[in-house]
């Protein structure tokens, strides 16, 4: 176990985040590994770019544009303008906001969060998974099983099951598999396998040329689209946009991130063992410094900008999130 | 470091908390060390008991009743009777909410949340030191200081900082400090003096018998009014009445717990490293099944009890929080 992140409160450490990295290569090689990289866990909404090979290969995907695919890869914070689309998603589609098997929440930012109470409160279009769901009831329709998309054997599940089983060299379906919190089967899988299969996802190192195709225009999608992704000035979109496009990622819940680096054909996978959110990006712009996608001095920098300072209540920083050098 | 929690989805462990926790004395011994007991960390709220010692031992808690002196030592949830009650004492003390220094803030209950938003959103009122605020301007105001109570050095600060002194056995003032949450100063202690400290607290070993009166009084209000110090149902309510009012705690944002075992003369002091507050209070109970303060079966039903089970969007269990076995 390495430490990764420390919490700090008036220059003393208050709180200590743990960690496992890996660096891997399109042939499966671990570049680097900071702690154990056979750590089972599940990458939750890091798989989203995987999960999305069911609606862009199915063909649902024929009409939409690149930010339609960013949010089918989203963990989205219910911004207005990704309400909007999810809303406007949804009519395209036919489908009333209760065909969405996620279930109601409500937006993150201050902000949004209270104009929706004012306005009624929870809503399934708001939960940060709504816009994979749009993708699966699309999806579900093109395989011709519109209903039930949430079963582990619905078309649109097997679909991408199949994507991932070449991506990561064995039988994702017999992966161990949990809920994911929106209602959707979860998977679990070594640290290591997830950063192998963003590399051979960023490498596009796939048989089928369909398959490359839509791998191709999930990752543009990625790359055009971070703010669709996350939200407007978060960490993906920062990170996005400082490393001018040449990495990609997609974070996941209880610590996960997952980078994409297409040009290296690298896959990243950065899992805080405590499933701490603070911090995680933190790692993902120093490891980004380590590999000289970025200069150490720009990486240091991205690695404090991506993390908000300790406030007290009356919004003074009291203290910083800061993450430590990797051996 | 020592695992103490494991969070487990579809009976698959996603995420791990490591912690240190510490059994001590009144004498200063240690019964039990799990992990490094010399560990400096910032126990927050879990120092409000001691805080409260100027409220009381200034002489303006001379009118207050029981509940009063729960609320100065509470991390509230801003549940109604605990906004009204706040309330009411700024009413008696003749201030207005923006005496209070702590910054505006939401309650953190789900509907009263949504009423707060509805009703004009953040108010000092609602933050969860508002009851420790209010102890504060009422012993200013008998210590002859009306204003400036977060100041280090004002009468109110320095008056629990020579009592903490007396029950940790050195000055407290040298400590290493940070600010709060709440913009008041924190200190930062090892966990093993921290344990120490609620030791000696709980078998009122000070040398002046209006302290012990002082610290009796504030004993038995956490034990009478546990719904004050957190909120109704919460874990800290379930853990006064499990061991009938035998054990008294008070928890700290980034993963603390403090408790206070009178009978025993025991200190009990618990960090979860990663600063998160899931687990810890699972923790808690499996300490005091291991002292023999609950059946031991009885010690793992209430650690089930007071950790919520992981959910899905849709309310469904998909997880649990587990404390793990103490070696």
């Amino acid at each position: 176990m390495i430490p990764m992140v420390e919490v700090r409160r008036g220059g003393v450490t208050e709180s200590v985040h743990h960690g496992v990295a890996v660096v891997a290569g399109a042939d499966g090689r671990l570049l680097h590994a900071w702690g154990d990289p056979d750590l089972l866990t599940f990458p939750r909404s890091s798989l989203k770019p995987f999960q999305a090979l069911s609606l862009v290969e199915s063909g649902a995907a024929d009409g939409l544009d690149a930010a339609h695919l960013a949010l089918a890869c989203a963990s989205h914070r219910a911004e207005p303008f990704q309400v909007r689309m999810v809303e406007e998603w949804l009519g395209r589609l036919g489908r009333p906001e209760s065909a969405l098997v996620c279930g109601p929440a409500l937006p993150m930012g201050e902000g949004d969060l209270a104009d929706a109470l004012r306005a009624g409160g929870k809503r399934r279009v708001f939960h940060n998974c709504s816009g994979k769901h749009c993708g699966f009831l699309a999806a579900a329709a093109a395989f011709g099983a519109p209903e039930g998309y949430e079963r582990p054997d619905h078309p649109a599940q097997a679909h991408w099951l199949g994507a991932l089983s070449e991506l990561i060299g064995q039988d994702a379906a017999a992966l161990p598999r949990g809920t994911d919190g929106c209602g959707l089967p979860a998977l679990a899988m070594t640290v290591a396998d997830a950063a192998r299969a963003a590399a051979r996802y960023a490498a596009l190192a796939v048989q089928d040329s369909r398959r490359e195709a839509a791998i191709r225009r999930l990752l543009a999608a990625l790359r055009e689209h971070p703010d669709h992704v996350s939200g407007r000035g978060r960490p993906t979109s920062r990170i996005v946009a400082a490393t001018g496009g040449r990495v990609v990622l997609k974070e996941g819940a209880e610590g996960f991130v997952l980078g994409f680096v297409p040009e290296m054909g690298l896959g990243i996978a950065v899992k805080i063992l405590d499933g701490a959110s603070r911090g995680k990006m933190a790692v993902f712009a120093t490891i980004l410094g380590r590999l000289g996608l970025l200069p150490a001095e720009r990486a240091a920098e991205l690695a404090r900008a991506v993390e908000a300072p300790v406030l007290d209540s009356n919004n003074r920083a009291v203290g910083e999130v800061a993450a430590l050098a990797l051996g």
